[in-house]
C-alpha cells in the first residue's frame, strides 16, 4: 500500500484495506480543479439550475412544518413522509414501490456498500457490466469479492456471457448493471437484453442490482421499463436524487424486498444510526411540488441535452480515425474507444497540461483493463467549454497518433 | 437469523449478517415510542432547546455565502471550512488538531464503521470497555472481531484488565472507551487510568479509539485531559456536533494521524462519496458564531443538570434496597445494577405496560451479561416526566422484588 505517510499501525490494518489505494490519478484530479482546466471528468451534477432562493423557502416550510424534529434523530429505515414521496418519483418512471420497502441511504453510494455488506464474503463472485460505475467496485471492493466481468456492447451488457458463465458451473451472490445510459458507458440495455437478463436471473435465484441514477434524465427516444418492473421481486432497485435535485442533500435510496430491506436497515444502523431528517425532510418538502420539481428536470434535460450534443459533435470534429465513442440517449457520459496502443492513463498528465481531464478507462474495469479508454463528461461545464475542452484533447489525440506512427512507420 | 420474513435469498447472504438480528427489544420501542410512555430509553439530545429560526438564518447565510455549492458533492474528507472550524470545538476541550488530520464523517457512528472497516479482520481481538457503547458494538460487530471485555468501576475501566490480558500474550486491534459520562454507564474515567492506559498502549503499540460525544455536557467538576491530549499519536479522537447541535445533521468525525486518516478517507469514500456538504456548511456556520453555541451549550448543560438531579434524587427515593446506580458528572445516562437475580430483559414488557422504558444491560455487553442492568437516559423527558417514569419503574422494582421473595423465602 504504496504512497501513505510514517505508518505507525502498519501491521493492524485489515486485509481489505491493502485494495484500497490512492491512486495517482487522485493526485492529477487535484491539479485538474483549477479554473483553466476544463474538466470533463468528474459527474458534477449542474446544480447551479436550481435556485437557492427555492431551497431556502422548503427550508422554512421544513420547520414551519416540523419544527425541532428535522433537527433530531431519526429512524434507521428513514423519514417515512420521503419514502411515501420516492415511491411517487420511482411511479414517474412507471415503478412500482411501497414505502416500507424502501431503505433511505447516503446517496445511492451507501445502497451500494450496504449491499456488499449484506451479500459479499471474501472470495464470493459477484457479476458486473464492465465497464461498470468505479464508486460500485469500491464500495464491492472493501468485501473483497471475486468478479464476473460482462462485457457490453451498444445494446448493454451481454447477457449471454452471463449465460455461459452459470452453464459453466460460475454462480454470482448478484449481478450489478446501471441499464439506463450507463456510468461510465453512456449505453442503454436494449428491451430484448433486459426481458433475457430478468428471465434468467429470476430462474437462477440470482437477485439483480439496478442502479438508476439517471432514468429521468433521457433526452433522446422513448424510456424502456425499468428491470424492476419487469421483476418486483427479484431486483433490488436503487435510486437517489443527487441528479434531479441535489447530490449536497446526500440522499438515496434501494427499493427490495422486505428480507433484504430488514437487513438493509440493521447494516444501516450498524453503519451510521441513520439519514440526516434535515435533508431528509428538505428532500421530501421539495419533491411535494410537482410542478415544481417537473420544471426543473424539464431544463435540465434541455441542458444536459444541448451539451451532450456539443460534446458530440467536437468529438466528430477533432478526435482522430480509430477513434469510436457511444452516443448517449440520456444521462452525464460518453465513453471513448481508442486503438489498442493508447494509454490513456498514461495521457492523463499530458491532457491536463494541455488543461483538460477525464477518467482513465482502466478506473472502470476490476482486472484494470480498458487501457485504451477515456470516460467524458458533458453534465457541468458550458457548451464552449465542452468544445473547448474537446478541441484540446483532439489535439493531444493527433500528436499521441502522429508520435506513434513515427515510431512504427 | 429469526424473524425475517420470506426469505428469497436466504442461502445468498454474507457470513457477517448472521450477528445482526433484530431484537424483541426493538418492537418493544416501537410501542414505547406512545406518548403515554416515559421514555427513559432513547439517547435523544434535547433539541427542542435549538431555535429553529436561528437555523433558518444559519442556512440563509451558507446559500448566501457558498451559493449552490452547498448543493454539490464535496470531497471525501469533509469541507475544508467545517475541518477548521473543528479544530476550534475541539480546543474548547484542550484538544489539539490540524484541520487536514480530520475526517468528516455521519455522525461518529460512521467513524466507528470506518474504524472496523480499516483494522478489523475476522476474528482479529478488539479491547472495549464492558459496558459500552451499544453502536460501537454493532459498527465493529459487523467485521466479526473477537472481544476482550474491560470492566468498569466508579473510575472508568479497569486498565488493569488489559495488562493482565496483554501479559498473557493477548494483542487486541485498539481499545475502544468512552471516557467522559461514558454511555451507558454514566462514569468519567479517572486521571491516574488515564494515564495508565495512555501509557500502556503507547508502549505496546496499540491505538486507543477515544469516543467523546459528552465532553462538552459536564455539569459537575472540573474536565480531566483528553486521552488524545495526553498523547496526540496513539490516540484516535471520535467527536460529534450531534449532543451540542443537532444529531439530524448527522456531523461527526475522526481525529487521527495521518496513515489513518489516509485510509478512512479511502473507506468513506468507498461507504457514501463524500458526506452532506449542506449540512456541513450549516454547521461550520453555526459554530462560526461562539457566542451563539456557547450560550446555547450552558443553556442545554444547566438543563442536563436538572433533568440528572431530578432522576437521581427520585431513584434514591423509589427504588428498593439492593440496587446501585452511578452518579454521572456530565452526559446523558445513569446505569443501574440490580441484585444478581433480576432479568432487566424479560423485565421490559412489563415495564412498558406501566408506561415506562429503558435500555436492558444485556444491549451494552458483546457477550450478553448484564441482565441485572439497564440503561436510564435523563436528556429528553422533563423533569416531571423523569421523576413520574422512575417513580413508576420503582413501583415495579419492588412488586418483582415482592414477587421473587415469596418464591424463594
Amino acid at each position: 500500500m504504496a504512497g501513505f505517510s510514517i505508518d505507525r499501525f502498519v501491521d493492524l490494518y485489515a486485509h481489505r484495506t491493502s485494495g484500497m489505494s490512492a491512486s495517482e490519478v487522485r493526485a492529477l484530479f487535484a491539479v485538474a480543479s483549477r479554473p483553466e482546466v476544463v474538466s470533463l471528468a468528474g459527474g458534477m451534477p449542474f446544480v447551479q439550475a436550481l435556485a437557492t432562493d427555492d431551497v431556502l423557502d422548503v427550508v422554512r416550510e421544513v420547520f414551519d412544518e416540523h419544527g425541532s424534529a428535522a433537527l433530531q434523530y431519526g429512524g434507521g429505515q428513514g423519514a417515512p413522509g420521503l419514502r411515501e414521496q420516492l415511491t411517487r418519483l420511482m411511479a414517474a418512471e412507471a415503478i412500482e414501490g411501497d414505502p416500507e420497502d424502501i431503505v433511505i441511504t447516503t446517496g445511492a453510494q451507501q445502497a451500494l456498500d450496504l449491499i456488499g455488506k449484506i451479500f459479499v464474503d471474501p472470495g464470493d463472485l459477484i457479476a458486473v457490466e464492465a465497464p461498470a460505475y468505479v464508486g460500485a467496485l469500491t464500495a464491492f471492493g472493501a468485501y473483497e469479492p471475486r468478479y464476473l466481468q460482462l462485457e457490453i456492447d451498444d445494446d448493454g451488457m451481454l447477457v449471454d456471457q452471463l449465460e455461459e458463465a452459470l452453464v459453466r458451473g460460475e454462480r454470482p451472490k448478484f449481478v450489478y448493471t446501471c441499464p439506463n445510459f450507463g456510468n461510465p458507458s453512456g449505453v442503454t440495455l436494449s428491451y430484448d437484453r433486459r426481458r433475457q437478463l430478468v428471465a434468467l436471473c429470476r430462474e437462477t435465484g440470482i437477485p439483480i442490482i439496478e442502479d438508476n441514477p439517471y432514468g429521468l434524465l433521457q433526452f433522446e427516444g422513448e424510456p424502456l421499463p425499468a428491470l424492476r418492473a419487469l421483476d418486483p421481486e427479484n431486483v433490488i432497485y436503487l435510486g437517489t436524487v443527487s441528479k434531479v435535485f441535489s447530490p449536497g442533500v446526500r440522499i438515496g435510496w434501494a427499493l427490495a424486498e422486505q428480507s433484504v430491506v430488514q437487513r438493509l436497515v440493521l447494516a444501516k444502523e450498524a453503519a451510521d444510526l441513520c439519514g440526516s431528517s434535515f435533508t431528509m425532510l428538505v428532500t421530501e418538502r421539495y419533491f411535494a411540488d410537482e410542478e415544481r420539481w417537473r420544471s426543473n428536470l424539464a431544463s435540465l434535460v434541455e441542458t444536459y441535452r444541448s451539451r451532450c450534443r456539443a460534446m458530440l459533435e467536437a468529438i466528430d470534429e477533432h478526435f482522430p480515425d480509430g477513434a469510436m465513442w457511444t452516443r448517449p440517449a440520456g444521462g452525464f457520459y460518453v465513453w471513448v474507444t481508442l486503438p489498442e496502443w493508447f494509454d490513456t492513463r498514461a495521457m492523463l498528465a499530458a491532457a491536463v497540461e494541455r488543461r483538460v481531464a477525464y477518467v482513465p478507462g482502466t478506473a472502470f474495469y476490476p482486472d484494470g483493463r480498458g487501457g485504451n479508454q477515456m470516460r467524458l463528461a458533458f453534465c457541468y461545464p458550458s457548451e464552449d467549454r465542452i468544445r473547448e475542452g474537446i478541441s484540446r484533447l483532439g489535439a493531444l489525440l493527433e500528436d499521441e497518433q502522429d508520435l506513434y506512427r513515427s515510431l512504427h512507420p
